[in-house]
């Protein structure tokens, strides 16, 4: 059958069956998910100004002994851009669920801005971080912003009630953050995490968006520690029913959960931003998740495109914002959801390997069997179809 | 005792036990809620461009026929300005409680626009009134607008399940709207209205803000059909339980519920006005509310600030708000409360004795015995302390 | 490639390349969403006790005239069980986006009751069908249940401004409901939908799900009108974009929404019914959508499992109410998702071409071209894998 | 004037003009607000199971070196019981300002149920408090709960930024807590707050309800640290208009929030108490409140009369939850605005002066003058009317 108008058959960049090595970004193997183009990074950091740093803590084997080890962890530090508790951006929310904790939820959503660094790491430390970016803020007569922290669980493989992110984790991820290509899989946050029963981590992703002659990206970063394997579908692609029982995790983890950060630099409102927040479930469940019932899946939303300086937003003449229309908004929404769907993708791809707490294995996702599972269903750019 | 400080000793405008006829505002009479000061009409109508008009249907005596009546009900239009179909407004809405129905809640919530005129009526009259609003909306190439409709339960006194408001109704209370004074009391969708188990219906009030060198206004419109008598507070003074046991209604009434619209020329975004909304609630509290169990009681907060028109909202290449800082939002959420608390008594004040289905009574609240104890409690201006 | 793990290979139920002729719902033709079993009826009447019953009107050829035609509308009724007036169900809302109306939504949300039938029809006859709906409400010292009432936007084949939909047609519908076979496509309110650019309209699917010994059922009841079809995908394969050229619509359609009502007769407490009716995105996210920019998608989600007299529930002497535990939701969220997706789909499936106002055509989805799509993706049971 | 209807009027039991001493609850003064009748302890922990403890931290004197003093801070903790990480409450959330935090929230609100205590602290010391709390979480496979941790500013007396509530602390008033009488005023974590501009801190009130022959508690516990003195009312008394301008703050204090804790034994639903916590704003309005632009308002409330044993609520046969009727609910709003109006004054009246960083000085409200103020409104059980 030949299936002309799918644009993704258009040149290739995969032999068929030429196995491939190492770990690849799904867009590098032929998995072109949506129909928008990516930034060149295909990154968060496509938005101008938008910094990633991770701290990475991978310290013991064996038996697990609390406060010691094996350690699985770390921190993933987001700028919305350096001087952001000096000069804030617009921001919205969302929480397709809720057996978790994303600090300064409030703040976001009633003050509509967001005046903090964004870190992502494991449940227990929340309060830790918090705490550390509660330091960066201004000691002086205006209020102060709340710190925005968020969480997943990584207890399979991790001390997690060991509490290893320590303030230095927090403040080198905040010092280490770049533009750039970001590291993905199992770094920062997301070093620890499980992902549809497979090792899961961070990933990302981003789009290009023209609006009446300008160009826009959107980006979206992933903490992915969400699903059952059974469910995972790769561009939607059952990937995860054929190949599930492979090998199977030695118990269940139920507290899945994944941290979904977007960023762009359009200028949007606030209740817009929480609008286009909420379309990183649409992202979501194309992966095949249907937001686990002990999870705690939050979103938060931020643009760049108004900035307002903290004196301004306090006290003064006021300020003005600029929004596009509501017409072109719908690219916007698009481009949430490939990204997330991307980013969770990339997430899965990039992590490894690992084996932590009383030796307890996660696999990565078998990367050639899934060329083999996306080839044989067609959804392979420059794969030969069967 | 000297109560020097107190301001509302300034001045006498009223002399102590000099019995009034006819019914007055509070302000009029030497109550003063707040401390803040009131525009020239001290109505909503005191923000530029918004326009009042009611609809009053008052028919017929005696036994409750269902269709025939007594009818003692009708329906209170407020234009944001004349062309909010074509030109928006951002908007923000409340819920206190919600055993009712404020159509168009949704748009307001995620859009952020207001782009209908707002109308008022009874509770059975939400779909007559919706009818009636939708036709006014622009059949072209962008999406429509939804009609925004509340409703409170004016069943003691009126035929409510005949559904008197009819389409002609609506267009002659759209049609007659005014900038200018705001009739009160038992008039348009506040006709057959109860308050504190006194008549109630329509009330009105504004503030004026100067900000940055600019005059702004606040204004409240209320239909206020909430409460038990013994609850009442007259700008702190517990009127209520001090009248409650002279005149009780024959049956209790359970559906009561409070509308209350905000309006504001000063300039704010749409989250901002769900702040602003949301303080509504202290005022209607400081009456002695607690926002019954069976009501419905819903606010809805416009700017006039930014223009937003409708083909630029929908497609275009965007457009700007303007905002006051968050430090100068601090004295609109004092406005909004005083404004709809002062509402809510001018309400009461100028609504008269009514009787209606199956000749059932409800008297106003008595005014003389009221600044009786006003003056006794030391709050009623220009009164010599006894 | 062996895909032996693929469940849906087990057997073969349609023979490769032989034409069907008519309309069929998707699980009849080989495509079989999700993992878990659907119930007899594969239909939310499979949920005892719900009754679902269509209004349709087609009327007219030719050119638009407001108020005569061609009409292309109706009404669905869905009586959550014949008694809901009297004997109310937990109920939970959510609003994925919102430039529509769901009206009663504030009642489902503080007081976490359903106490009305359900109606789905076009924009403009919200007013007509909550009038009529609120004339079932008992008139007693009680106080009355808030109409439940969605739209969705017809008027591309549609006279939706000539409001068709009369009092006696929402009576017809109720009336006529059933439980058994729900019929699905161009019928009721979904007469003149639009789906991906396709003929859409009513779909309806099931699960079953054991619980602790007890078998439950959950069910979906779509009006399916949103979506662009490049984006539609059907079980993960994006039939959208490949035969996206084939036919295009005259115009583009932006007021894109779909309604999505779940029953289940498990038992629920309202604020899990939120959880489960946050879950129907889900399902619509894997049919392609992004819930469109100017769509007002709505979900409400009730639970027959839990009733609660009238009198009971507002004076006496308090309820019980049975949940089940937390763990056993999962398949509950998962079964919202699976039965939403498979009712777009069916809805797709199951709609007929259609002419209306102006002339202009919409044609259904051509199953034979979709089932050669799936089969060249491998994802049609009982195909052979080419 | 007679004002035998007024029942405060009944008794004396203060005689006019005496001067006190020391600090004295607000009803053993003569001030009884609302009409319904308090438990014995008129405290939080009239509900059965309830337990508060303090941690008070006062530390040094004169300049403000951060991380050294002077300390002027704590932690209150809360006990829903004392087995709430192992047996769960219902419980509901409000949030009338968002400038700050209550960690849990989501939780809070999607799951419907309280799964830790709950700690209220100063603004800094979120962090560790937080992380403190985690630490009471059971380890083992089924999900653990997230700490409540609430927050208000105390860094006009306190050494904020020093972060001086520590493990042991939080463990200490955990430890510490008991049934029985609560301390009020400048303790634990109210040490350092200020409420219209004099001292503020912990307070708390309570009241009884009859319910089908059954008696309930209802409790609030504030930690206030609101509002501009020129609005406080003290049971609709202007007694801060009067006070002003006596002693004025030597800078003015923005982020002003109360943090309002409500507890019953009544059996309600999650969604009913979301709608209890939402008239906590009635009872701070009627205190004179606007709940300040910059402030970070939350309410939680919970039921201790549905208890859900952590195992059946994460896996098993399910469970069984009672509630009242609707008709019954309000007794419930009006206690629910009535303890937390009464508790905000307790805490003002039990509050003592203050000196903290750098010298500065923060007054009692002065109990004498504030009763000459209440004698001369009439608003003083016992007291004459002059």
């Amino acid at each position: 059958m030949a299936l002309a108008t799918l644009p993704f058959l258009a040149s290739a960049s995969t032999s068929v069956g030429a196995p491939i090595r190492g770990r690849h970004r799904a867009r590098d193997l032929g998995i072109e998910i949506g129909r928008m183009r990516p930034g060149p990074l295909n990154a968060i950091t496509d938005v101008p100004g938008v910094e990633v740093g991770h701290g990475t803590i991978i310290e013991g084997h064996g038996k697990l002994e609390i406060g010691k080890g094996p350690i699985r962890t770390g921190v993933t530090a987001i700028w919305p851009h350096r001087g952001i508790v000096e000069e804030f951006f617009c921001c919205g929310v969302d929480a397709p669920n809720g057996n978790g904790e994303l600090s300064g939820m409030l703040t976001a959503r009633r003050l509509g801005v967001l005046n903090s660094p964004i870190c992502l790491t494991n449940t227990s430390s929340v309060g830790m971080v918090y705490d550390a970016l509660l330091k960066l803020q201004p000691d002086d007569d205006l209020p102060s912003g709340t710190p925005v922290v968020g969480e997943t669980w990584d207890g399979y493989l991790n001390d997690v009630t060991g509490r290893h992110v320590l303030d230095h984790d927090v403040a080198a991820a905040l010092q280490n953050a770049r533009s750039g290509p970001v590291a993905e899989g199992s770094v920062g946050g997301g070093t620890g995490m499980i992902c549809y029963d497979y090792k899961g981590g961070v990933g990302t992703a981003s789009r290009l968006i023209e609006v009446n002659g300008s160009r826009y990206a959107v980006g979206a970063l992933v903490q992915a520690n969400h699903g059952s394997r059974e469910l995972l579908r790769v561009d939607g692609v059952p990937v995860g029913a054929v190949l599930a029982n492979r090998t199977e995790l030695r118990k269940t983890v139920e507290q899945k959960s994944t941290l979904m950060i977007i960023a762009t630099d359009a200028p949007f409102l606030p209740h817009q931003l929480q609008r286009l927040a909420r379309r990183a479930t649409h992202g979501l469940a194309k992966t095949g998740s249907i937001s686990d019932n002990a999870s705690g899946d939050f979103t938060l939303a931020f643009s760049t495109g108004n900035r307002i300086p903290r004196r301004s937003f306090f006290r003064g003449s006021g300020y003005h914002l600029r929004s596009i229309d509501q017409f072109n908004i719908q690219s916007f929404l698009e481009a949430v959801s490939e990204t997330v769907e991307e980013a969770i993708i990339n997430a899965l791809f990039m992590a490894e390997d690992m084996t932590g707490v009383d030796g307890y294995f996660v696999p990565a996702i078998p990367l050639n069997e899934t060329l083999d599972v996306m080839r044989a269903h067609d959804r392979l750019r420059g794969a030969d179809s069967e």
